[in-house]
């Protein structure tokens, strides 16, 4: 069996803990202080004293690699021993947020990780860490089919000492947080470069600078997914100095390949999660509601599909193990064909499992005092975010073509 | 193929005529009234013109059968003939009212024209049909499996001249509305009587009568369906008078049967509608967008399930047809194999289309720019609305089976 | 609903009767007679019987359509006529050869019906009018992908009096017949020219000419579908006279557009009947077999899924209804969407269909004791027949495309 | 990942050498000595000289367990170990017989190992482990749902000295081969016993018993299966002598329990293989076969499927191998959720993805040109063999629910 180490068991131990002390008890206190709440994008009261509290027990940043150790007191989590909390975190769907793990926050972290000066890792990298501040990515376009990176226009253009930023984004996560405080822009610094792989750039832009205007919140499936929500933006002659860009001129593309993969894993992990506690709850119902007669759990067809989850759950689960093993074993390059798999199997797969235990608790399923209408919608979105699955699935199917036409 | 009469055909072209006019280019600003409205609960400016209008045009009450002709200025219109209309309304969610053809009004009225006195038409019926008050139909509990009738526990008593009703319904879709007025409630009123068919009433209670509380809107999805709505209501000591009962006292479950065949054929019809809306949405965005340097509708996966989807609507289309037919002409016991197949069978499907037209369009498809997504809120509720799909399954395979062991 | 005229009522009442007394009573003995055969592809002692019954009760060449009514004693049945009765047939595999309207000697008499001289109708078409000879049709080649009939290869060339035929050809249905006489063979005769569909010709091509020689039998899933069978055949320096060109060379392409849709469409006809008669197997199997305490009828799981396919036959055969209806009103060429549409999906939902019903029957369905298996082999069969459905779906997508994106 | 030994490692290489020299290069002539053999239940001169060849290589009986060591050159294979070895011999659908380690025979072999006198094993065990003969299960009937192993009719009764056996059998695989010697027989001893566990007995029957009579080969999906075969056997009057009991009279029930879960694995460890082995042959056409101008490897909905399917045999080689860890680790008890899941799952994908592998090949996918099309039967077969999919997934929904009810 896939092994995690001691370490990581024990801190999974102390995350269920956590989970059972102070989420599940608390989740309709959250639902009701974000229905109150005045301002909706904002950090709710409970949310900041969790956040606190979890800082405290060392649950925090446990996203961060090995490779990252200094970053983390934990001393780093590889893919596999991350990917059991990650599960255990995916089971609420704002627990990720208490322990510093939520995206768009933990990739954005990677970046700067991975490719900032240490100039910008204090001003940005260091806050986000301490919890401080929220970021975002910035990168889809409305206008353009952005799974194809090489189709992003936003305009980045130096001007003396600046760079000048036009352009409209949108889907933009955590934009709309108040206490967002920097994006990641890419943008096309040399739209007419031969390579099309080095026409891009990336670069840090402060929330507040002039010209970023935040249109509106975007919406999927009716919800707006605050506090975090996704933002469609505006860049209007937005202007910051030439030493914020990340890693170089002409290297965004190079940043953007690098900082998907995590973020895709980290999403199937917390979905199995949200589809293992539908499963659960699909569970518990049966065998509290009676029709015709027999309790749910009697009934043959509840029976098959119950155990129709049951081994689709387990399914993804090990597809999502065995990725993160590969990634931590043999790396990101050679695991290409795992991390699409996972990818365009799981949300796929969890979005059907959370419609048939939605199924079982009736009309009820659907509304908000169930998880599940909103882990739903979270893994409905996974299918398109990252790029719609269609075009992993292109990339996928090239190579394992490719692979065996040999063979 | 099905034959609809001259006089529908026509009302269908004028419809057609009116949604180009008046519908279709006032979408987002329905939706921009929608979202600015301090209360969201109540008519917009934009629906009480729109809903002159068509009054003004005839086309109005269009759902009223030819048993009923006196109550509508056309005639009256056979199953088989409303259901080309219904499914011109659908694909625009909220044009239905405007035709005053949406639920839960449409079945409410034709409890009162089938079953109500002449006092009781005259004080409910008449509004409703000129469009000047809303109503509610109070059927489902949160506490018991109300697909069952014989579950609902909402306790009727007599005390003197009065019903008193002590009880708690939720799902009481319309029930938000500021122009909701009359509520039709299902309950209890012999719940020791020994045939279990005969212990429901259903009593007109005012919802300005003491007692009735709205507790909160429910929402499916994020979605809270403003301004129908969908209400959990309380009923403590609820007084109306003994002449408010329907049809007589015990004869509930009766009325209930009645009235939900012809309401799951109007959701079917219109779920067409918002299938084949979607479909064209899809080959319209197949043609404008280009991904990989060749437009999506080049693609041959878009071209394979863009043709998936014109023949599953064109089979759902067909069976509600048919079973429109079967209603006119065999009526509705005669039938029920049919509405049954229908009603599990159609909003399944139409979800599924729309989930795969939602894809082609990106993350987009999943924001209210687009009518998809809250399309697909509709038919996956319609999948529970009425009983979820597993218990008509649960009688139309048993029917099945019995017709076919002898043969 | 969709009209049947009297006379084609009173068809299929006596096809039924004929049916009830000579077909079902007779499966076992079908069975044991080719089982116990010398000579697996030759007329069955009861074959011959039994058509000669059918001939004598008017019951024969019930395909032919009005416009050739003159090869007809019934006066010529519409799509919409023959579909119900060509579904009769389909309940059992081996039933449309009773009647002469059996594939693929129906589509070759409607070529020659159309498109021979005199001479040619003389010489093939009335012995297969009169059940005397069979016939075969020869177009897939094993090295290309057929259904693009521009691959087509096999070479035909003008030597001197005869035309010179070389090539090979597999899938040949009805070759492997002692009394098939004649092969419709498609080839190449001008594989330069410029118009890619006007490089084909039809050659008529006696079984017994000297060149011709049958390889094989092909097997699908293990069956070899004696005694009509699927050939693979080498045609070797075949010389035949001019004369026997159909229709004129370079029109080959012509002939067999007009020639594959209606066979499409009785295929589809059939497997309504084939899915049909299996729902109704497992209705009775429900209810007669017993597991864990319950006849299978009261398994909520048996219910919901004896519900599925009769909604799903339902809407398969009102497809297949609508679309015979506009061939009959509109034409081939304005039904090509549907054509397609039922071409794609039948096939598809009969095959699943038989697999649960097979399923309900535990391991004795996959035998040859019912029906089943059979008829799913020829279910899945015909997902590639005629075209695999991938072909006819970038079709039909594009089309749909089209059509909407005007909209 | 799940961690194969060093030891298992190198079985497979040297398995994988056997198969690219002797097996993969004879499927053609396999194929054609089948085809025209005389007698098609017995062993080809191929197989023999195979079968030879392996045991001379060590490569024999590697379904041997740890703790039968003593029945085995290589030391007992655990369940994790023994899984890839399976998978690769899965590849072809005869190869398994090469290395001793088909069904039936390797279950039955177990069951001597656990349960046979020394008598019993020197008369049975000891030639079925050097390959001399063949063995049978006789477990299924024909009138009742055996899945209920509790419904089984087959009276033993105790004559003098010896038991006298009276019944009816079905799907008896192996049974129509020469070679086989010895039936292992289910059937009940005690049908009024209270406890309904207790009632069966199994009794070993050599085939040549008088009163043994094969009835006949049975077909599934058109394929005898031969050499191996499943045979409709019956048994009247049929005496052997009393030490012919296994374990103990009333312990049949246990036997078959312990039976069956290995049997279960052993199957979808194959199945793996098979559609691991039909992925690699779309790949390949895909790359061969050009239609309307594009090989089909380019074709979008050629790419996405096949993405599909790497990701579907994933998850299913996923899953048995954590089956078998836990078996490994855990004993069959505690594993019992996963062999449901295992059994219910890994046959349905895998003819699911032949299906559409075998679509991809065209008409000729469904020869025997191919694997595939006897793979798919191979894969059918399986979700009724050893219990239809249902009742497994009755008792491991039952499982599930009851697990998760406490929370």
């Amino acid at each position: 069996m896939f092994e995690q180490s001691d370490h990581a068991k024990q801190l999974q131990r102390r995350l269920c803990d956590f989970m059972d002390q102070h989420i599940y008890p608390n989740e309709v206190v959250y639902r009701e202080q974000l229905q109150n709440a005045k301002h909706r994008f904002a950090t709710l009261p409970l949310m900041a004293q969790l956040r606190e509290q979890a800082k405290q027990e060392g649950l925090w940043n446990l996203f961060v690699p090995p490779n990252h150790a200094e970053y983390s007191q934990h001393g780093g989590l590889s893919f596999s021993d991350y990917a059991p909390l990650a599960e255990v975190m995916g089971r609420v769907m704002w627990a990720a947020e208490v322990f510093n793990c939520n995206a768009p926050d933990t990739g954005n972290m990677e970046v700067l990780m991975n490719f900032a000066t240490p100039a910008q890792k204090q001003q940005w990298l260091v806050p986000l860490l301490n919890g401080e501040i929220h970021s975002s990515y910035a990168m889809t376009e409305p206008q353009v089919a952005s799974s194809d990176a090489t189709n992003i226009e936003l305009a980045i253009t130096k001007d003396g000492e600046h760079w000048l930023l036009n352009g409209r984004k949108w889907f933009i996560t955590g934009a709309m947080h108040d206490d967002c405080r920097i994006f990641i822009v890419m943008g096309k610094s040399a739209p007419e470069h031969a390579d099309r792989h080095l026409q891009q750039t990336q670069i840090l832009v402060p929330k507040d600078t002039p010209g970023v205007t935040i249109i509106r919140p975007l919406t999927t499936f009716g919800y707006d997914d605050a506090p975090i929500g996704h933002a469609e933006v505006v860049f209007n002659n937005v202007r910051v100095p030439l030493e914020n860009v990340l890693l170089g001129e002409g290297r965004g593309f190079e940043i953007a390949q690098s900082r998907l993969a995590p973020g895709r894993m980290h999403h199937c992990m917390r979905l199995i999660g949200a589809g293992q506690r539908a499963l659960e709850l699909a569970c518990q119902r049966a065998t509290q509601r009676t029709t015709f007669g027999r309790p749910l759990a009697k009934h043959q067809s509840v029976r098959e599909d119950i155990s129709r989850m049951y081994a689709e759950i387990e399914m993804a689960r090990l597809l999502v193990l065995k990725t993160c093993w590969s990634i931590d074993t043999r790396g990101i390059e050679a695991s290409l064909k795992l991390i699409a798999a996972s990818k365009t199997s799981v949300p796929l797969m969890v979005q059907n499992i959370i419609d048939r235990c939605i199924q079982l608790h009736g009309a009820g399923g659907l509304t908000d005092d169930y998880c599940m209408a909103e882990a739903f919608n979270y893994a409905r979105y996974c299918r398109i975010a990252d790029g719609p699955d269609q075009v992993h699935q292109m990339a996928l199917g090239k190579r394992v073509i490719e692979h065996y036409q040999a063979g």
